[in-house]
């Protein structure tokens, strides 16, 4: 069991409403609505406790609607390292119609301040030493810098952290530069980050990146480290939603490597979850049984070096 | 000063979404989300708080979601009468478009159970003989008959209270026999409630309702004692919503007959309140200058008995 913090910058509220049709311009009535708290480091730290490891939750929150937030937290018992800001956490709304058409409205975080980012800083400065690793994840929000963003993740490596960084964007760009421990952007994002570079994962690598993990969809996922290359195919699955795939690959990524397992059963391990995750309306593990079966699934080889 | 309570049976959460163009199927970027607890009875007691009385809340709040409710609670100092229930006080989304179209996408709200409804009744039976009068608006939440409806309204009228009734359908056919102290239904639900009975008003001042105060848009409201009638036609106003404006004429008329105010100002005052709700995104009497010119405005006219 390792001890993890995740870092969620910019979490959401998630509001998902059923309806059998939308109509624009007229009064609809939905048959369900749920709200849950959501944002990759929370996604992420939400399958890192099914894998039975020791999780805080952080980044900023509004304090406006913090209820299903500190519900989860009290629930999962995770470590609350969240920073208190004015306003209220953004929601994004996903309305789900029968026919499978879903329509989101993604609302614009708080505006986090200076003093609200320094909290977090400090915040980080004294709890940090305690954990094996940390996840930063998601977007940034309104008022943080990319070069805020950076120094942020130099303080976190400086703890002696294992920092791994799922972001996309200008976020990514200038987040590589600190070198993060492991990377896991998918294909578009890797190669907006890095301009198309003929040899990206080289160059990650000399940035002191031991890590990429590079998802496709249901191509697969890649895993480089330096002088070794791993592919790993899920199993075909009948897709139910894809919400929550990619931060449980990088949960069980983060298991497989902080548990000292064979580096293919790493692989397979997260593929398999982040398989399983995409079977569900949700995410997470719900069924040892199925689990094993989908991990039998995955085809692991090893790339030959370019 | 009146003491007043408001029972909202099914409250909501109102969460006002505005965007440019609602493309559906797509991911929308919202400019604004903004949630705010409301309902009818819950928006008549902040009017009422406005116009100086001492107000209490009460009717179902789903528990697992009440933050919006208690902050509103707190912040205007109402009295608490809700009854928790479980699960979630349902969401009214609302998306807002550039071009003033709005979509609704209206939930359903938690299942009452009878356990609930008798709490509720408990509750009334203990704090109810304090108040001056009751206003219990809105529509029934899943589980509640019109039946205990009725009831509720006879237990309230038993204790002595001024019983003020704002719904519609089937809730207010049925509350209607329980002889309100005053109905504020608009032309329609009156229509709708008595089958379009030829003598209305006369029926309902049989049925022991002392005033009816019906409300047309912009075309006034016009209020029924037995023997006396009045019509107030508002000033013409810019609209800027609609929402809480007969949650205003409520409170309006509930103000001037507690304070035993004559008639015409009564209706005057009431008939103001409501135009300014209209001229405003949300309501409430934000600006006593602009109430005076408002209630200047109106035109009261004695109506010529039938």
């Amino acid at each position: 069991m390792a001890k993890i913090l995740t870092l969620t910058l910019n979490p959401a509220l998630d509001l998902t409403v059923r309806l059998a049709r939308l109509e624009p311009g007229a009064v609809n009535r939905s048959e369900a609505m749920l709200t849950h708290a959501a944002g990759k480091g929370v996604n992420v730290a939400q399958v890192l406790a099914d894998l039975g490891h020791d999780v805080s939750v952080g980044g900023f929150l509004g304090e406006a609607n913090p209820q299903a937030f500190d519900a989860l937290i009290s629930r999962r018992g995770f470590g609350d390292a969240f920073v208190r800001v004015p306003g209220e956490t953004r929601s994004n709304i996903k309305i789900a119609e029968q026919d499978g058409r879903v329509t989101d409205i993604n609302a614009p975080g708080p505006l986090v301040s200076e003093e609200a980012q320094h909290a977090l800083l400090d915040k980080v400065a004294m709890i940090g030493a305690q954990f094996d690793a940390v996840v930063v994840a998601g977007s940034l929000p309104r008022g943080v810098s990319p070069q805020w963003f950076q120094g942020l993740l130099q303080q976190l490596k400086g703890l002696g952290l294992k920092v791994a960084l799922d972001t996309s964007g200008e976020a990514l760009r200038t987040g590589l530069q600190a070198g993060p421990w492991l990377v896991k952007p998918n294909t578009e994002e890797l190669a907006e980050a890095l301009d198309n570079a003929t040899d990206a994962i080289g160059q990650l690598h000399q940035q002191g990146v031991e890590h990429v993990v590079v998802s496709d969809g249901a191509a697969g996922v890649t895993w480089y480290r330096p002088g070794a290359a791993l592919h790993a195919t899920p199993p075909k699955v009948t897709v139910a939603s894809t919400v929550g795939a990619g931060d449980s690959l990088l949960a069980g990524m983060l298991h497989g490597l902080l548990s000292d397992e064979a580096a293919e059963q790493t692989l397979r391990r997260a593929t398999a979850i982040a398989a399983m995750a995409v079977t569900q309306i949700g995410f997470g593990i719900s069924d040892d049984a199925q689990l094993a079966h989908l991990e039998s699934g995955v085809d692991v080889r090893t790339l030959t070096e370019q």
